[in-house]
């Protein structure tokens, strides 16, 4: 995980003081379509993208939003990215599907798959699509949440550039490798999402605190020595994020065997680049082949009743008495609600002013509109 | 996690000083089908029992094979369990469906279920079966190797007695639920093989620091105050362990979603008991009705290289520079087979003596022979 080394040209452009900090989704949206069509993307493909995007900044996941636009701009601008590809599908059977990403935009290739295993969970119950010569995907839950947003089960997986340690290792190759399930609860809107890497702490959190200037947690990461660090520059020299659980005494190898069960998912079953193939984090030399997983289970194809248990499941844990009184028990899923709850009351996303800076840098140097607060 | 109370009459036995402990996997097969047979179960499901449970111990998961046989026993004794009761199929489609287990052994359940589902990956690349009115039926890896055996992916999840307590809750209200994926090496006998609770460490863990009186590692286990403890004693008491990851600074509550997404698979899908409902850990006054979930894939249907690629990420990790030099990096299965080669090589399975005294004190209650040692 190398310092990322942003587009050239854009260190000439200096931002005016007390740019906007708080911004409208919709115009977080129009500048990101803005930036990815400037760079040569179609529109269909941009707006896709910047959707994703968008949803990670409103669930609070904001080390996957705005923050990765510039890694999106640069892999189109070098054409390592074919942002006009479309996905094309090599192998097909009643239930699963291999497809074959030809380079496109990740959320254009996610988009489709996880539409095709829809279909298929309609038809026999599930679907199981594994795509390949993909590119970042930005969020899995956005996937996921396509299939709970209609009522049915949905999973997303990812591989990414290598950079979590096995148990015992000095040095990372696998990638933070997310697990993702969206299942319909008792209402439409209060669905189980369960979203997360399988490091202790994913790398955009790690890029977030050096942002920041802030130390990491203890037991999130190694040094180059292969002892923990508290430094996020050191950790992101190192590229060694411990896998979660920590260390072996805390179960870190079964953070580890998740990590390696998503790649199993992802580049082993779908034929793309995998582990320590994928190239590292913010290398652009050449095209990233990610592979990626998605399942759709309709879930009436079992016992009935699911989103009524589902339901019962969850308030049962959120109505349990806290250790601390301040901070009630939550569920996957409750913490990214509220976020998109308040970011709808106050009327737009509230980002970092160095965030800021680097997104006014990058609309001049694209020659785009910067963006316009509340 | 209440102390296990012992079957009645059993503490009137006394046995003599020095038993083996070093036992042939056959003689430790031949017993536990004693055992079960003398207690009514028919020879077909006693098998199947004995044979995860030796499974469990060859792979040294000692905490899931002989060491739980008196749980079965219990059950079955009581008429909580029906030996005799064979699975049928309640709802099908061409790459699901829904088992009723009918109250019989939990292997019972889960060979019929894992065979299906295995004809079901054969056709259209994946089966997904969930069960319901099912008992505990032993490792997971047990199952999810019946298809990477024979060439294909498994998995395999069950729900289990509330005893993980959710990120910010003082009690237990999850069951261990784990995951467990095996996936066909570049050779048969080189599978990848995880098989994890989603807490830190399993309830069999805990188990066994407690007969062996040595206390737990920080950060397994919280008190009935809702603090960690060290105190096994304490820790069953208040069944309430840490998932995995610790506590909230250190993501646990991924584990705790990781919990929740085995028992969706489980309970919720299957509409057998789930988290709260299900009884306590050796409360035996009602049917278990777990539900657990098994699935089969083709790799085929997928991208060609499958076994290759799979070796190369395996062989990549165990060649990597570790730590420290005496400890080599693993992947998940590796340690089982070794533990398997030992005993092969030894020619039985070495239990702890305290083991060997009740299992002793269990033949003479059941009127069947005690084990024989090498």
């Amino acid at each position: 995980m190398a310092a990322y080394s942003s587009l050239e040209g854009k260190a000439n452009f200096t931002p005016p003081d007390n740019l906007p900090t708080k911004i409208p989704c919709g115009e977080v949206t129009r500048y990101i379509v803005d930036c990815l069509t400037a760079t040569g993307a179609p529109l269909h493909g941009a707006h896709a993208l910047a959707e994703v995007l968008v949803a990670a900044d409103t669930r609070g996941h904001y080390s996957h939003g705005l923050n990765r636009l510039e890694m999106y701009v640069n892999d189109l601008k070098r054409g390592l990215c074919d942002g006009a590809a479309t996905p094309t599908i090599e192998k097909e059977s009643v239930s699963t599907a291999l497809v074959q990403g030809n380079n496109g935009l990740g959320p254009v290739v996610g988009k489709f798959c996880m539409n095709l295993a829809i279909e298929k969970a309609r038809e026999t119950g599930i679907g199981w699509v594994a795509a390949r010569g993909s590119n970042h995907y930005g969020i899995a839950g956005y996937y996921a949440m396509m299939a709970s947003s209609q009522g049915l089960m949905g999973m997303s997986f990812t591989n990414t550039s290598p950079i979590v340690a096995p148990t015992r290792a000095k040095a990372g190759v696998l990638g933070t490798n997310p697990i993702c399930l969206a299942a319909p609860g008792r209402t439409i809107d209060d669905p189980f999402v369960l979203d997360m890497a399988t490091c202790t702490a994913a790398a955009g959190k790690i890029e977030i605190q050096n942002r920041k200037g802030e130390p990491l947690p203890d037991g999130w990461a190694m040094g180059t020595d292969g002892k923990v660090t508290t430094d996020p520059k050191e950790a992101m020299k190192a590229s060694a994020l411990l896998p979660l659980g920590g260390d072996e005494l805390h179960s870190g190898y079964k953070g580890y065997g998740l990590a390696m069960m998503v790649e199993v998912f992802c580049g082993i079953m779908a034929g793309s680049h995998f582990g320590p193939n994928i190239r590292k984090w913010f290398q652009t030399e050449e095209p990233a082949d990610l592979g990626h997983a998605f399942v759709a289970i309709d879930q009436s194809f079992f016992a009935p009743g699911f989103e009524g248990r589902m339901g019962d499941l969850m308030d049962h844990c959120r109505n349990m008495e806290p250790v601390d009184p301040e901070k009630p028990v939550l569920v996957a899923g409750d913490p990214e609600r509220s976020c998109e709850e308040r970011i709808r009351r106050e009327g737009g996303v509230t980002y970092l002013a160095q965030q800021m800076n680097e997104s006014w840098k990058l609309a001049k140097l694209l020659g785009v509109e910067p963006m316009k607060g509340l």
